[in-house]
């Protein structure tokens, strides 16, 4: 395969913007990673976006199209392309976009990922989320994502004595690194009092649990890597790539606490990559809710099955940690647009390994890992850069 | 790029299909193709979908896993991902999965195409149609996918003579097509009067010059070249592959009698495969209405701008024409399942060039062209294959 790097990133506010359109956030994030890059437009070879549920949430299908045109590419008539993979659309977009330099195809493209979700017009953000999980199996019944991951977080207590206080370290610890990050939608600390005693949603799932509701776009240029440093002194290069799937219902799997997609897609990538988990400086994981995030750190090998809620009371995975995971506040306390999602990580792994994270810049960051989940986990996206 | 090659074909009946469920559908599509290859289930390393809008016609996104796991395949967790480009979804699916392999990521992809567009809760089949125009200039002003073609056709008729009979020609013969295809939703022939004399739907387009609303699905196997021998006696090789995009609403477009996402497309996938129009033996065009297969001919090269309709007055395009065109029926006859489409015509390809069509055989077909187009040509991606 032939390498490939990143050479530019961009990315909106995160947040609830009524004053901000699908089109011109994905132009937003589109433009700031173009002029990061420091390629023309000209040099654009092809788009390619993620995005979950365009078609529910602001009724617009045939996006790909949409963004370069509202990009103002439309004159170029190069390939732009969607990708869908519910929460995962974002990592999927990436991974395409990659293959597609990979093979000779094309030298330089351009990837997006946005979700537009909170004004919905029909049905709720809930209910269009919900289209995510398996629509005969389990939404048809009423169950919703929340209570998805509160059957995992119970089973995860049950079998490993993981606490309520171990979960709400995550929220606490991830909103402390949002704090730090400019983009997010929650800059702002909480205490782990604040995180035990929110709102239950689902149980042992309180609201500080729960990744939010958030509009915003992220987007990356990727470039041949044997032509990168022409318009970039810091390429940061793809050296692992994997993907994996599992049933769309949770309950038809071997096992709810491990999501095997992504033990998958981690051997996938660290195969490729020729490294195993020791060797990475940091991870962006998917933290759709505080137990996704300890299920993570588990499934990616970073600690036994089991030990992924210790390893947070130890602080493992905090900014000074010997492995930070959600520098950039993750999916709790950054946002959650869900197309965005993937392509966002790649943002703040890319911003870290450039030595740019600013006030929380993880030191001496050479590898770094992001982590993409779509659904209960039916589908899982794992890419690993390095600084070269 | 690494040479790739299709090595099995399959397709479920297109029609108004109350009894089969979205998931019978696409399983039935994969496993006739798997079987049809030669390969087992292990061989097999991703899966890549087609679908344009299953979120608002089956209210289930999230579907590249769902076919994985409802095929059989979760407890393998190998890649799958869903790709929507409107109408053109599974032209793009296929293209994705071509670059996966031509990367050397993957040697056997699975590439299927869906569309379930008759049992559809909530908004009509043409209303979710309409979320591949530009919802903001086009569908909020209620504007529709016959009302844009219709502006087209008229604008081909003033400016190049084009008649509403040159366009009722073109119903005529793919039912003609149609007739001879067991998958095809109308295996009848029309007379030229009843193409004439149809319902009027947006002047000068009525009922027979509108492709009709159907359920289906078409999976295609693909393998790197140099391995397809192993499983398949006649690999059909992938030449060329081309993409192109436009503006999404029509009015802003240069020129609304040509798609330039067209011209583009075919330009991109001619230079790849060292040939031009001539060398062409049938094709597989996107005729969602009869103006949409005259501009096609026109774009792709087969005959000068303006020269459309006289030449399928002139019979250029039958069968036994000098370049046959829409063999299988085309969308008109076969029926137009809009995610499965892309990945149909490369079925009819293939099966033409394996010399397996029967009745609706091409003699000494040895290159085909398949052209998929999304909207009203915001997306057009165009393949060459071969018989080597």
């Amino acid at each position: 395969m032939r390498d490939v790097a990143v050479i530019g990133v961009g990315l909106t506010k995160f947040g609830e913007l009524w004053d901000k359109s699908f089109r011109q956030l994905i132009s937003e994030a589109g433009a700031k990673a173009i002029l990061d890059s420091g390629i023309e437009g000209k040099d654009i070879d092809a788009m390619y976006v993620g995005s979950m549920s365009s078609g529910r949430f602001v009724g617009q299908e045939h996006i790909g199209a949409l963004v370069a045109d509202t990009s103002g590419f439309s004159f170029m008539h190069i390939p732009a392309t969607r990708v869908e993979g519910a929460c995962a659309s974002g990592g999927l977009a990436f991974r395409e976009g990659y293959f597609s330099i990979a093979s000779g195809m094309n030298d330089i493209v351009v990837v997006g990922g946005i979700e537009k979700m909170n004004d919905v017009g029909g049905s709720s953000a809930t209910e269009t989320l919900a289209t995510a999980a398996d629509q005969e199996w389990e939404a048809f019944f009423g169950v919703t994502f929340p209570g998805l991951y509160a059957m995992i977080a119970l089973r995860h207590m049950h079998e490993y004595g993981t606490t309520k206080e171990q979960l709400a370290q995550v929220a606490v610890k991830n909103h402390k690194n949002g704090a730090l990050n400019p983009y997010a939608q929650y800059q702002k600390e909480i205490t782990i009092e604040q995180a035990m005693n929110s709102t239950m949603v689902a149980y042992p799932l309180g609201l500080m649990d729960c990744s939010p509701v958030t509009d915003g776009a992220a987007s990356v240029v990727l470039c041949a890597a044997e032509k990168a440093r022409q318009y970039c002194q810091k390429p940061i290069k793809i050296i692992g790539s994997g993907q994996g799937s599992d049933t769309l219902a949770l309950h038809s799997r071997r096992d709810i606490c491990t999501l095997d997609a992504t033990v998958h897609a981690a051997n996938m990538a660290y195969k490729q990559a020729k490294i195993n988990p020791k060797d990475i400086d940091l991870a962006e994981v998917h933290d759709c809710f505080t137990i996704a995030e300890i299920c993570a750190i588990e499934d990616l090998g970073f600690v036994k099955k089991g030990e992924g809620g210790k390893a947070v009371e130890n602080k493992i995975t905090t900014l000074d940690g010997t492995m930070p995971v959600n520098t950039s506040g993750g999916l709790k306390s950054k946002g959650h647009p869900v197309g965005a999602t993937g392509v966002a990580q790649i943002v703040e792994i890319v911003t870290q390994l450039r030595g740019e994270a600013g006030r929380r810049q993880v030191k001496d960051a050479r590898i770094g890992l992001t982590h993409n989940v779509g659904g209960s986990g039916a589908t899982c996206v794992v890419h690993l850069l390095e600084a070269v």
